[in-house]
C-alpha cells in the first residue's frame, strides 16, 4: 500500500463517498433509497420499505476512554444508528453488533457496552441479534441496524422544494459545549450544568418518536439528522435537492446556559451552534403553506424555524440580525478532511 | 480501562459469544434465528425470512498488505459475509459496506477495494447501497449483508440428529496450504500451485449457489460453513443440536496436490484439514435414510460423506484408517483463545 499523504485529505469523507457512490451506481437497482441518504431502503412486500443502515465508533477518534464508560460507548453507538433510521421517519427493528478489540481488553468493558446497548434498544425495542467479534489493536463498535416504514412516509434528502422552510427539533451546540467540558477537566462549570451537557454528549437521545411522527403527519418535503454539523448536514439535503438555503442567526436554538458557557471561557456559541455536529437532532424542510402552528399541532412538540429553501446553488447563506448575510462552508465532522 | 492480561484469552471468542448471548436472550423476541447461527433470521412476510449477517476483516489479524490486494481483500470483506448466507440456504440481496482507514491510504486502494467488492457483487446480483466510512490508526472493512429464504427451506446449527452423516462440499485444506504460501515465500513451490493455493485463500468462492440447491432439496438436516475450521465449526453443529460426530480420517476430502506439499515441506496436511479453516465450503448433515447417491442427485454436484453424528455430549472423534480413535480438540480460528 503506497501511502499518500494529501490525497484522502483532499477530497474528505464526502468527497470519497461521492466517488464510491459513482463507482457503484450500477449496484444500486432494486433499491428504493441507495447510496446518499441516511439509510438505505429496499423493498420487501407491497408497501413497505424495509431501512438498511450502519455506523461506527472507533476509540480516540469518536471518544476517548479516558472520559466514556463503555455503557456510553456502548449506548451511543446504536444511537446514532438509530438517527440515522430517525431520519427517515422510519422503526428501527433489529440490530447486529460487532465489537473490534485487543485480547487485554477488560471483560467487564465489555460488559458494560451491553449494558449500554440494551438500555437503549430496550427503549425502543430493538432486537440484538447477532453480530461478529474480531482481535483488532484499536478497539471499534459497528452496529448494523434494520428498521420499517410504509413506503409514501419515507423522508429523503433530495425533496426540498425552493420556498420550504428550514424546521429543527430541539436545540444544536449542547453536544459541542459537553465535549468542551469533557476535555475541560479543570474549568470552573457548575457541576449539574457539566453533568447536563456532557450526557447530551455522552448519551445522545435519538429523536426516533419524533421522526416518525413528522413521517406520520407528512408535513415534511425532506429530513436528515444532524449527527455532523448544521452547515455539512444541511449542505446533504441542499446537494441532493439542489438548492440553496438562508438560515437566520438568531433563530439557531441554543440553550442559554450553553451560550453563556460559551461568553465565559471565550468560545464561540454560534460556532458549536452550526459546526459541532452529534446533536442527534432532526432537521426538516416543509412547505411554506403549513404554518409553524400547523406543523406543531400535528407533531404535537415544539420545532424551531431556522430557514428557507431558496433556488440557485447548494449554498447556505446566513443572515444575521443586522440583516448581513454572509455565505457560510459546509464544515463540521469529517474524517479526513484538512 | 482496566486491562487483565488472561480473562477475554481464557474465556475465548466463543465463550465471550456465549456471554453476550445471555445477556441479550430477552432480545431475541421476534427474531425466527438470533444470535447463534451464521446469521440472523427475522421475518418479513408470511413464509419469508429476512438473513442478516455482519463480518469483518481487519489488517494484520486477518491478513497483511503485504500479501494481499485491495481487490481481494474487498471479495474476501464479501465472499465471508456471501459464505454466511449460504450457510443457511439463502439468497444474498443487499449489502452495506463500512472502511475503517487512515487519513494517509492511497485512494488507488479503495478504488481496488470496490473493484474487488463490485466483481463478487455483479457474480450474485447483490446490490451495494451504503455503509459507513471511518478514520482509525489501522485499517478494517465491515461487511453487513442481507439475504432471504423461504420459511421452511431455512437450515440452521441446530437440527442434526442422532445417525445423520456428516456431508462437505468441495476439499479442505487448501486455504490452509495458500496461507502456507503466502507466508512462506522463498519455498520453492511451483508457480502454478502456489497461485491454485495463495488464490483460494485471498479470493474464495462462497458457495452461494450450492447452499441454495441444498436448502431448496430439503435433504440436510443441519448447516454450516467451515470458515474457522472443520473441528471448530462442526463442534458448534454438535453443541447446538446436542449430539456428537464422528469423522472418518481417510474421508477427508483433501487435494493430492496439498498432501504432497505438506509432505515436502514437513507440514501435516491433515492439522490442514481439520484446523485450517477459511476454505467456506459447507458442511450439513442429512438422514441417513438419504444415500450418498440420492444426494448428488437431487443437488447436482458432488459431495463427500465423512462423518456420523452420534448420541451424547459434543465431542469429535476421528477415527484413522487402521480404526483407532482419538478425541479431537475443536480448535481453528478464535480471535482470543490463548
Amino acid at each position: 500500500m503506497i501511502r499518500n499523504n494529501s490525497e484522502l485529505a483532499q477530497l474528505g469523507e464526502f468527497g470519497l463517498i461521492k466517488k464510491i457512490r459513482e463507482q457503484v451506481k450500477k449496484f444500486q437497482s432494486g433499491a428504493v433509497v441507495g447510496i446518499g441518504d441516511d439509510a438505505a431502503g429496499v423493498k420487501v412486500k407491497p408497501g413497505k420499505i424495509a431501512l438498511f443502515t450502519t455506523d461506527t465508533l472507533v476509540e480516540n477518534v469518536h471518544f476517548k476512554w479516558d472520559y466514556a464508560s463503555g455503557y456510553q460507548v456502548g449506548w451511543k453507538a446504536l444511537a446514532v444508528n438509530l438517527s440515522d433510521i430517525a431520519a427517515m421517519g422510519g422503526v428501527p427493528t433489529y440490530c447486529l453488533v460487532t465489537l473490534g478489540m485487543s485480547k487485554e481488553v477488560d471483560l467487564s468493558l465489555i460488559d458494560s457496552i451491553y449494558q449500554g446497548l440494551r438500555a437503549l434498544a430496550s427503549l425502543y425495542n430493538i432486537g440484538i441479534i447477532g453480530g461478529d467479534i474480531v482481535s483488532s489493536p484499536i478497539f471499534f463498535i459497528t452496529v448494523a441496524l434494520l428498521g420499517e416504514e410504509n413506503k409514501e412516509e419515507v423522508l429523503l434528502r433530495s425533496e426540498a422544494k425552493e420556498g420550504d422552510f428550514i424546521y429543527l427539533t430541539g436545540d444544536l451546540g449542547t453536544s459541542a459545549a459537553g465535549l468542551f467540558c469533557l476535555k475541560e477537566k479543570e474549568l470552573n462549570v457548575p457541576i449539574p450544568l457539566r453533568e447536563k451537557l456532557q450526557r447530551r454528549h455522552l448519551l445522545p437521545s435519538p429523536r426516533v418518536n419524533e421522526g416518525r411522527k413528522i413521517a406520520k403527519s407528512k408535513v415534511a418535503s425532506s429530513m436528515i439528522d444532524v449527527s455532523d454539523g448544521l452547515t455539512l448536514d444541511l449542505s446533504h439535503i441542499l446537494e441532493e435537492s439542489r438548492v440553496g438555503a438562508k438560515i437566520w442567526e438568531e433563530k439557531i436554538p441554543i440553550l442559554k446556559e450553553v451560550k453563556k458557557l460559551a461568553k465565559e471561557f471565550n468560545r464561540s456559541f454560534l460556532d458549536w451552534g452550526l459546526y459541532g455536529g452529534e446533536d442527534y437532532e432532526l432537521l426538516f424542510t416543509c412547505s411554506s403553506k403549513i404554518s409553524l402552528e400547523d406543523i406543531k399541532n400535528s407533531l404535537g412538540f415544539s420545532v424551531t424555524k431556522i430557514g428557507k429553501i431558496v433556488k440557485g446553488s447548494p449554498e447556505i447563506v446566513l443572515i444575521s440580525s443586522a440583516g448581513k448575510q454572509r455565505k457560510l462552508k459546509p464544515k463540521g465532522w469529517d474524517h479526513f478532511s484538512i
